[in-house]
């Protein structure tokens, strides 16, 4: 019998030093400017745990997440109520993890937190691309007169990368007025993500960081969300648009968005392992 | 800063006075029939809070709320337990309503609230025909040896209208009895909805009332019903449906049987909102 | 007015007695293995309460269930914690029933008291096959040093037949072992069930025991389980699975995995009365 | 293996036959009139099911539920939505129980119900007092202009009975109107249930009908009902309480507002339980 | 029939127009420095719909709300993620308040809202008193780097009146430096409330503000909050330590920290709405 | 910035290590043989991570959890479905601990756990005596046929430690049987646990097992477990208990029965984690 502690809870199959590490596996707890329904701040206690309800083998890509070397660093410490100061937090960590040659991958937290991680890829991979699962455009200039703002956060990341840079997908909600804009400055793919290889295609060549708002996929697969859109994908049609992006250069990604306290049933959290699963392995291919 | 009162909780973008409004929405607290599990008395006022999550531009359609004048009377107040007194209170609301030449939008209640709107609308629209959304064929004699339930109220609606008016989709539960008599007297399309448009050009020229019970949609998408039936429609296909109507002389409308208590998760609601919101559009082409 | 006592619960439908049943329906209360999420013990019990939200008639198959024989025997009273005695009493019970020339029909339950009516069975039908409907493979040597668990059945039931006698369908959860070792001794249709219709032929002339974990299912339709995993059957995907069998000699059958403590808004409760029942229907074809 | 059927499902130790029964348990589900949350008719079903949970025997009163002969009838079946013919049904029912010389004892429902027994009771039993827990006065003339409801209840009782026949106990909330009117025709205690022993000594040598609104325990312990209060009765005072009638002339009792759907923890419906095991015990002294 | 607009959600009772009323309701919904889990923003809509469920009327006070003049201003609008500027408008609305001569009553939002109200009554009533409800001492310094917190709330608030000030009622968790501190510079009652009379009668002659951290009940008696915390005070504890202070020269007041999502029986929203009405009825002495 | 990991989660201020460590905490996920509602498997880790909502410091102690040295060794694996290997496996890790020198401190699990653990306190103490905190006997020959039961746990500890070396608190369920049987050989205190000083007393100079199983709590103080039971002792009648026994010779305690799942507003992990913080300052007086 040993005596080994058994408190690490770690993401199913992420076992690798933080100096083996090809990808550095992190939560951003931070779900303050959430205007509806809060609560995102829990998803990366909530997936870890879970997370012993998957396999670590994925049968639609036939490889298991111990071939890849994973480290889990857990959750950040992040200042409630500050979005400034938690955007730096982000910004600062994933510019570490950039600098050590390693690919971070962020557990949200609400999505506004992706504007960190954008920060810190931006500087050090010029040309970036940003490819965004959503069903809301998250484009607005400000919200409630905040410039930062989970309603904001693409607005902010174009400010950054400028026009034609941002990939949309699955969008599904917004005003009018964010629609024109996009319509003038990104490429948005609405209700659908049937153009993710071409999109693929077209930045080929170019970094690409991932975004996935996971209410970009249906109510009726993913209840456990801030604000639920109904009209979306199903998991599979995402599944397949990830895979589309596996022979990218992916440079860091995330996936945000899952409140627990709404997945009353428990399917939203085991979804959201599940595609971090499928994420973890598709975009390793790169750096394997 | 402003002191004006904000506890006006009226469904989003349905700010125009009863007097300019072209469309008048309200909703029916009544459940005392549901024989299974009552609480769709509670889809009002959890519908109005929740519309908060959700935009006012519909991406389908290209066109908002706002643009439409619509006027939100809130909940009438019914007797609980005494069907007939409710049914009359429905009727005669919806009877001034049209003789002020508005359309009237329903928020039920149970489905039983629809023979209360019907009646108004068949004295004074000779010829009318009824587009009936639902899982269940809600076409008994009577239940428990009562003739005013949930489970006879479209066999009531035949009682007024007569033969081939009333056109079902969606239906996959009823007694077999109920399956005969609907083949000789009435249009059912079984599980499916695909007859929408064939329908509305089969009723074109007719005033017509629409109808949906929000079972029709599977209860993958839609837990927050009291009598859940697997095997129905999806949000999209509803949608679709609904939209082939636009075009159609709609001359009062509903959605019933929306039971929050059991949305744990806020989906239900959340896509109920979102079916108002597409049908208050695309009905108002008439009118506008 | 009558004084007949109104307390027993029983499956929709199924009133006849044990003396003239064709189909003896039972519950298997067990579930100690689940490593996961326990609950299955309370399907049997909840599926009856909620059956009277169903109709008897089946517009699907256009039969109702009062034309058959069913007599619902209630739970089996199993001990909680020993596995191994478990699976004696419903191997027992089987018989018993077998051996009166009825088919069984059992309400899991965790998967693993399928072993004791494939036991049953298997001993009393020489050439016995299994189609198996699940998300997992339950191929497993052992899980965690015990050999009798969920995630071993069908380890045992192959134990049992041999190779090539056990038909998967919508599996969608393994390790690499599980699936590489399945691959080489039974039939596994991954993430589908498009194949059953060929199976079948392929089985023609031998007896057949029809096993469905409900995980097969999708959890967007049916979150009620302890393991859900995304990706799975649709209602209606499955539904025509089951009435590809309904011309082949079903010697017995179950449904499994329904937890419904996890059912929060009652959809797979609902879901699971409706499949029983058709499967009911179904399956009554070789008998009847 | 024994195949008696295991689906009869009748309140713990509840098992004598309707002729050698000295009380009869029967349940009446109905709740049309609830003005807020529904649900009460759910409440036999429930406590039925969960009383497994229980023991039979009282270590408060060293006796158990065996020595006693009760006879479980079901739940009756009422009309839905017509409350004049619910509570028909209720005393007729109540009235052959009465003529056969035993002691009908009843789980509602809403409140309204009691009248219905105290209906067939006072007739049967001149004199007739009625002891009443509950939080609310329930003494209102009409409600929403009905005369029929949760909350006139005591006052149609009192059009039965007439001045100082009702003994209410634990009452914190109502009109002033309620307060005022009580305080000239019947005995209130406000907030505590101290009295119960004077008042039984004040009514000794008449019959009486006890009623329990579950609702005047405060929701602390009992939050699965409808209308909760803060402020009310422990589980221990209303037991003393009842314990204190022990000695009395009971001739009839009731259990109403359990509303299991909000019990989400089960508490609420244990406690119901373990209430009604006391009650049966404390009030079958005088036939035995 | 009346077609008067019935979406007006004011707290029951509160129907006096701004420039008749004495006590200004209104609410703070603001949670953006909850540590552990937010919610409490909804609070006041949440109060505002179940008010229906109590009476206006008080029996402990034999007083109803009517008689009172209260507006109920509905709920400010407050940057989520920017604690700063969300005092600030808490402040300039109290500020407008006090300076018309009326009360305000405010329902939070996480406790930090109280400095706002408390700024604007400081800088308008010297030698101001605040009575503090709580189970948590919030008297920290700081909270991982940010003043402004839920847990520095009463340090801040002794920032600003000295020492003291401050009386503390119930408090039953903090940092051993929490206490220490405090007991060198504030009043505080560990546990119960049993010295609100006396702490009254030494403050006399000064202006109060009040402030209830709901979270003082007991969490038996109410679930719905963030941080729940064993050992608390009763209802009843608390509205009589209320109701010490009716002869109190109270300036203002609040209600803080119900989180709906957590209350999913209702009882908390219920025990809520019942401890503002006392509150509204037992301060208004003062001004009336 | 820091890397170092943070997904360690032990008990809120159980940091030592193994060596270092006076008391050695450890979970016991076992509950296949609970009869009615299992889930208390689900104890340790809910424990661990809602831990973070309390504070270290006791106030009622005025000592904190950091001066202690506790290592938090985290859950045992546990073989479900195999209780006799699941006791082997918890006396087999308290042999080691209490051989090592230090005092273990379990989570259950349900209540068989602790046979285990006194199998290997008494075979290292001679004297043992056990005190039991319970709503429960626990005292059955058997249950269901099987000797290794929840209900029968003090049973088998009579077994081992022989006559009057059990003192039961807080008992108010068991069948006559139980109670009669437990009169002639152990002391049982029903309903209250007001002897606990006397009987410590009477305990002195021998070694002593505290078990607390949690629902001798009443359910409105603590809802989230197996078998609620009515009628039981406040958390303030509780901590007073463990405070007298804290001059006691403690070498070993446990405390389970929570059961997460059916605690869904967090109240009763939150008492949970309270209790135990105060039993670990408590009981660690002897070995500080």
């Amino acid at each position: 019998m040993s005596l080994v502690k058994r408190n690490d809870i770690s993401f199913i199959g992420c076992c690798a030093s933080y100096e083996d590490a090809k990808t550095v596996l992190f939560g951003a707890p931070f779900d303050s400017t959430a205007s509806f329904r809060p609560g995102a701040r829990f998803a990366g206690p909530a997936m870890r745990t879970e997370s012993v309800g998957i396999e670590t083998y994925s049968p639609y890509q036939d490889r298991g997440l111990e071939a890849l070397s994973v480290f889990d660093a857990g959750d950040l410490e992040l200042p409630f109520g500050n979005a400034a100061r938690a955007l730096d937090a982000v910004e600062s960590f994933c510019a570490r993890v950039l600098d050590d040659g390693k690919t971070p991958a962020m557990i949200g937290g609400e999505h506004l937190v992706t504007l960190g991680a954008v920060r810190a890829a931006a500087s050090r991979h010029p040309g970036l691309s940003v490819f965004h699962f959503d069903a809301h455009a998250d484009f607005r200039g400000d919200y409630m007169g905040e410039s930062l703002s989970h309603a904001t956060v693409m607005r902010r990341v174009w400010d950054l990368l400028g026009d034609w840079k941002i990939f949309q997908f699955g969008i599904r909600s917004g005003t009018r007025d964010e629609f024109n804009l996009a319509g003038e400055h990104i490429k948005t793919e609405r209700f659908k993500a049937s153009t993710v290889r071409d999109c693929a295609l077209e930045a080929a060549g170019n970094p690409i960081y991932v975004t996935v708002d996971l209410d970009v996929i249906d109510p009726s697969e993913f209840p456990g969300t801030g604000t639920p859109e109904a009209g979306g994908l199903s998991f599979t049609e995402l599944l397949s648009a990830i895979l589309c992006l596996s022979e990218s250069e992916i440079i860091g990604y995330d996936i945000c968005e899952l409140s627990p306290h709404y997945d009353h049933s428990g399917v939203s959290t085991a979804l959201a392992c599940k595609t971090l699963r499928e994420m973890l392995i598709a975009f390793s291919g790169r750096v394997l």
